[in-house]
């Protein structure tokens, strides 16, 4: 049962693949959850009506009126502009370019409205409720088909001047390295990502080295992603063990670097790629050691994230509570 | 002439090659100042004999005794456990390993003394008074013999678990690059800092390529310093031009992955290198262009710092202030 004049923020996960809409409670509580297919290939005005009525679902389904809620945090991903609310360009959304995206949705839902960078939503989900529970200064990498981040300092949400503060995946660590999505060469998206293990999976391949992933596939090298690579090297073979431990090498190096920039209490992982666990933490963790001051390094815990595919609503939910409190605070 | 009840702290800037101490006030003047050289070599003991000795006279210099000031900040090159107050590895300082110097000054002079590394007091004192006044969130660097940085957000200098961040010359960006001072390999600091640029210059020379600067060091090799690099490329010799331009590029993939992870407004350039002017500054804003995601690198202002070798001092000394408003806040 609901309280009297209980806060609720309704969040919004909006994937390449898939949008999620949930109504949250303050202590990361989820009461109502709804998800459908993004099909972003029928473009950005589609997308709009099936967000607003995945939206609205989920307040009807949890007893609510939108003029009930609290406000409503939009996860997206991409490179947002989080000051004015528009997602300037996305990889997973093509074709999307300056769309306004926060006033569309507050249009829509008639209620106060925020964009926020999906892995910086995750970042604060699990500060609050997830594996940094209690922690002051965290760094969050989602390692996935990209690999994005967020930084929580002081126990708040770092963003930055424009919103668009902690693009971790886009830290050159290879100057000549391979060419990243967003343009750059090198990044750590680019060495460390489900993306680069599967790319490199299928590069080794079609050099003539043989692997159980070419069976694992059936012959079909277009198949291979970073789960059958981690498959085909939990059974011990020797190309797929060679791949994890290079991502997992560039991974380090990834985190040696926030080691030393920030000095944080804990790195959290999450993303599709942090379910391989230690076969892709342990050697990352011992990159760390190597390559970092010796002291942030004693320091810093680098541990998995807790609230899986639920970190960005609970996170979007919470930066609605969070700028609540601070216009109260101001007003 | 000093107001009753004024605010004042003593700074103190402990180099490898000199220890500079300053009175300052709270708007970062300086009323008095004195300097000696470190003389690191006759070991721990008579540095700690130099500083107290170096800021007894600029006490007594200013007409004050140490009681009445408000602490003293001294600022030092070096892994610091800022927490502790203990200098843990230095490599300007040979042979100090776990000092704990914050105590020895503190039982030396007999007032409060905080312990701060020297480019995140050079960050807070070019936030506070140089060229980066007014601004919320900013990112300093100084590149000199090493690089060293400091990290300002909403106002404050970020310092991280153990009061280490900031070690931003310790990036990795170039994973299979040269071993740097810290152990590393491929750090910011062993591609684009001075000793960088003349180790490239020696290498190079050694390898038979002709060039002025052998000239301007009369053949002594060892004589070849970022400097007479910076003199040669600017008399137009093509190979310290093209050392330069290395540098200046690695400087801007440095700076591109501070662009991506801190989204800032500012980035303040300090150091001996930063002297070279638009020569380094104007090549790395490009790569930073070509690097860095577009909002970001549109946001961001690269400039030099303005207080020049006093950035320390007034740093150190802001940092006491605030130190003591804090506690007056939290009492």
């Amino acid at each position: 049962m609901l309280k009297v004049n209980q806060q609720l923020a309704l969040a919004v996960d909006l994937g390449g693949t898939k949008i999620i809409a949930a109504v949250v409670l303050p202590d990361g509580k989820i009461i109502s959850r709804n998800y459908c297919l993004t099909v972003a290939d029928k473009g950005p005005k589609a997308v709009f009506n099936r967000l607003l009525s995945a939206a609205n679902k989920t307040v009807t389904q949890a007893k609510l009126k939108t003029s009930e809620l609290t406000g409503v945090g939009i996860a997206a991903a991409g490179a947002l502009d989080m000051e004015r609310g528009v997602i300037t360009d996305s990889p997973n959304l093509p074709n999307w370019h300056d769309i306004p995206l926060r006033d569309i949705l507050a249009d829509g839902l008639g209620i106060t409205t925020y964009l926020i960078n999906d892995a910086s939503a995750a970042a604060l989900g699990e500060h609050r409720f997830g594996a940094g529970k209690g922690v002051d200064n965290l760094i969050y990498l989602t390692v996935s088909t990209g690999i994005g981040g967020g930084i929580i300092m002081g126990s708040k949400l770092y963003s930055g001047a424009d919103g668009c503060a902690g693009e971790l995946g886009h830290m050159t660590i290879e100057a000549g390295g391979p060419k990243c999505n967003c343009g750059n060469l090198g990044c750590l998206e680019a060495l460390a990502s489900g993306t680069a293990v599967a790319r490199e999976a299928v590069r080794r391949v079609n050099g003539g080295e043989t692997s159980s992933i070419v069976e694992l596939v059936a012959g079909r090298l277009e198949s291979i992603t970073a789960e059958i690579v981690a498959l085909a090297a939990r059974q011990g073979d020797s190309l797929a063990c060679d791949i994890v431990a290079e991502a997992a090498n560039y991974l380090g190096i990834g985190l040696a670097n926030l080691v030393n920039i920030f000095n944080p209490e804990l790195i959290v992982i999450g993303g599709g790629m942090s379910q391989m666990g230690n076969m892709l933490l342990k050697p990352a963790r011992k990159v760390v050691k190597e390559r970092a001051f010796k002291l942030p390094a004693r320091t810093v815990r680098i541990v998995r994230a807790r609230l899986g595919s639920n970190a960005g609503i609970i996170g979007a939910a919470a930066y609605v509570f969070d700028q609540q409190l601070e216009r109260k605070t101001k007003a």
